[in-house]
């Protein structure tokens, strides 16, 4: 397991912090080690590094207050949303307060007419879309997990739909944000467009809650498109896929989701979810618009597919197919695991320019193989976005070398090819390294805005810079 | 004229840095009456405020050696584009250099199969569409003015264009910047999508040359579409037009553009462009896609606007009648000056969520009546951002107090129906009250920033705060 580094703790700051925080929030206030450990815990392969309480507050003023209290006493803050994050996000180093969000999980306003709607930062990307359905909406963005939306703007997620619609950054209009002297501000205006000074909506979505901690988010909406297919193809080699998907692209198909799956991830999801696709690499499409317009769509991929020695296309707008492949390709993770019962999966996230995907997918597999690990590929490879999975015994120290040497090749390779590291699952201290490697002196930049916005450097710390 | 405050002049500094300036760059260094004003002045009433001299870099070596002398003297630096801004941007009102990046136009790779282009900022979006051409490519925003890429970054530019393909914010990959200190960054790579640490990108598009200058830009590029085409369509009234706007956008339709025109402006457009469009409010269309596509579009859009009163509904295919009938739109700037020769205009920018636009629009008309005051409308609709042009004599006195008064009432109005007061002409020296106005403590975060990142305080001061 990687070992993340502890920081210097300020005991009496946390001591005196957590009583005044029992009594102001009783039962919602919880120092036990379970709940402790579950808020440091990431789906990752980082130690766990616990907060030393729980706060659960249900409003704006009561983050408020409690960052008025760390900020008072010098103790950290860590936003908590439902621990879905892959780099450690939530560990908390320097140890302090895990403000756990979820019960702030109101939708407060559809604006169904401005296809907008005004959300608390606990409610799930799930619970919205049902919130929705009925008025005909959705909301796009969607990695995988059951994110919260305040999780989700925090480290500019995106995953299987970004390829249409763009990731958070592209779909969040306005934030309410408790800075790190407690003050609350509102960044924009709920207009669709705007000039008006610094885009600070846009600098605090994937800033990891280091310069200030979301309660409420001004979404962008989607109607729901009057029709919805769903197509598979495999192909004879990732390479031919991926010629598949770089055309797909440069055509300017409006695909709304296109998915790489690799042999192994095939036989994963054959194995996990009960299907019967070939077992050769496989794309995975959904296609957005009207009637005609998927149906079009669909084709135009499908000559396209066939002309790289793609077979087996099948198409469906029957909701029930489409679901079921698609509930195949978010349990993948879970699936991949299987492929190696008892192991430890190490998530990758290079993304690089569409014209450099074949390379670096097949790079990344021959890499793998050099070093004689398992590390199957799944990919956003719309945008040129994949992970390789790589599954290891965390017993083994000279696998979880080798591991860390593939990681570390890895981003180097993605940062060569002018990629980077991490396409959608942030820095937070997996990626600390390779984040100097990809930026330079830029990083200094964002440390000046770090360090001007959060002095006592309360929020977060540990994460994104060495601070 | 609306007189912009001087602010205090570093006399020593100033004089020792165009000694300095002199030397190293010869013929490329202008210390002229002419060639001063020509860089004070932008399309706007505010009044002229010349650098004390300009200079013209031709790379970012250079632009980094000019803002060190710079920092060394403590002396202003202004970014200088085409001049088009219009909210005082390019003016110098503690004095100081303007660097004037028009030799720096060079195209330095379209990587079609990525559909993205490495621009310098002098390259004018007119110039790179004409080089993108036969490539099949293009590049989307359109503010109307031949603008250069830098200055619309730098300025979070929209326009025509912005309802399908976003503003600057959506189109640019990553920027080389020279920062305060001369060093010179990367914002970031040149994948899609990213997660690597702070959106410095988005944080310095719109941020006026204020935190950097830009001295190269990443930009994403389109496919030019299978099929375009362009329909108008007249209505009874600015409200019945803007319902058609509404649920246009509520349904979904991808448009490319819908801009509208009122009586007023069509009125001056025909007279300007001999055009013989009905002299009654006007919706102006672009739509983008396949043949079918476009088809389907304009039926659907036709469809929704006869239910509310729509009539003389005309497609085009062809290009030559379709530019002709965007050249007038782009023209309508020139054209509606021609409403009262000798006026000068007043360009307001609000944006609202577009459930309040038919309000909003009505609203500023009823109050320009009210005003006496002569202020046609033509609206960037589809994002809700509309412009009143107040045509005014500037020599009479009470008219200007009018027209002031009309424009810190649309302002306000707009703020209070959670829009803002300025969708695409930033804020420059002109909406430096209405920023405060519109979102409050946020403004004190977004000066802790120019803090961090111009301790100095010497990139284009006096901008967007009271700096």
């Amino acid at each position: 397991m990687a070992q993340a580094t502890d920081l210097p703790r300020n005991e009496s700051g946390i001591s005196t912090t957590l009583g005044v925080l029992k009594q102001q929030f009783g039962d919602r206030f919880h120092a036990g080690q379970a709940m402790r450990e579950q808020h440091g815990h990431t789906t990752t392969w980082i130690t766990n590094q616990p907060p030393d309480a729980v706060v659960f507050p249900t409003s704006t003023r009561e983050v408020s207050d409690i960052v008025k209290v760390c900020a008072t006493h010098q103790v950290p803050v860590i936003p908590f949303g439902t621990g879905t994050s892959l780099e450690g996000h939530v560990n908390a180093p320097a140890g302090g307060i895990s403000i756990d969000l979820t019960q702030m999980n109101k939708i407060l306003a559809v604006n169904a007419e401005d296809l907008d709607c005004v959300v608390q930062p606990g409610v799930t990307r799930q619970d919205l879309n049902t919130h929705l359905r009925d008025q005909g909406l959705f909301f796009p963005i969607d990695p995988g997990a059951n994110a919260s939306l305040g999780g989700m703007a925090a480290t500019r997620a995106s995953g299987t739909n970004a390829v249409r619609y763009g990731t958070m950054k592209d779909n969040v209009l306005s934030l309410e944000v408790v800075m790190a002297d407690g003050r609350i501000i509102r960044t924009a205006q709920r207009a669709k467009k705007t000039s008006a000074g610094y885009d600070l909506t846009r600098l605090l979505i994937g800033s990891e809650g280091t310069l200030g901690l979301i309660t409420e988010i001004t979404l962008k909406l989607q109607g729901i498109p009057e029709a919805i297919s769903a197509a598979r193809m495999s192909f004879p080699s990732i390479d031919a896929a991926c010629q598949a998907v770089m055309t797909t692209i440069q055509y300017g198909i409006p695909v709304a989701r296109i998915e790489l799956m690799d042999e192994l991830n095939v036989k994963a999801a054959n194995a996990y979810a009960k299907l019967n696709l070939p077992e050769t690499p496989l794309l995975l499409l959904e296609f957005h618009g009207s009637e005609s317009g998927v149906v079009e769509q669909a084709e135009t991929f499908g000559a396209i597919a066939e002309e790289v020695g793609g077979t087996d296309f099948a198409t469906t707008t029957s909701t029930e197919e489409r679901n079921k492949l698609w509930q195949a390709r978010h349990d993948l993770y879970w699936a991949t695991l299987q492929l190696r019962p008892g192991a430890k999966g190490i998530s990758t996230d290079v993304c690089v320019p569409i014209s450099r995907l074949a390379e670096a997918v097949t790079g990344a597999q021959k890499k793998a193989e050099e070093l004689d690990l398992l590390a199957p590929v799944v990919g956003h490879v719309g945008d040129g976005n994949f992970h390789s999975l790589v599954l290891i015994d965390i017993e083994d120290a000279d696998e979880v070398a080798r591991a860390e040497t593939f990681v570390a090749w890895l981003a180097d390779e993605a940062i060569r090819m002018e990629g980077t590291c991490t396409g959608e699952h942030g820095i937070g201290q997996g990626k600390m390294p390779y984040l100097v490697k990809e930026l330079g002196a830029a990083t200094e930049y964002m440390a000046a805005i770090k360090d001007a916005l959060d002095p006592l450097n309360i929020l977060n710390p540990g994460k994104i810079f060495s601070r």
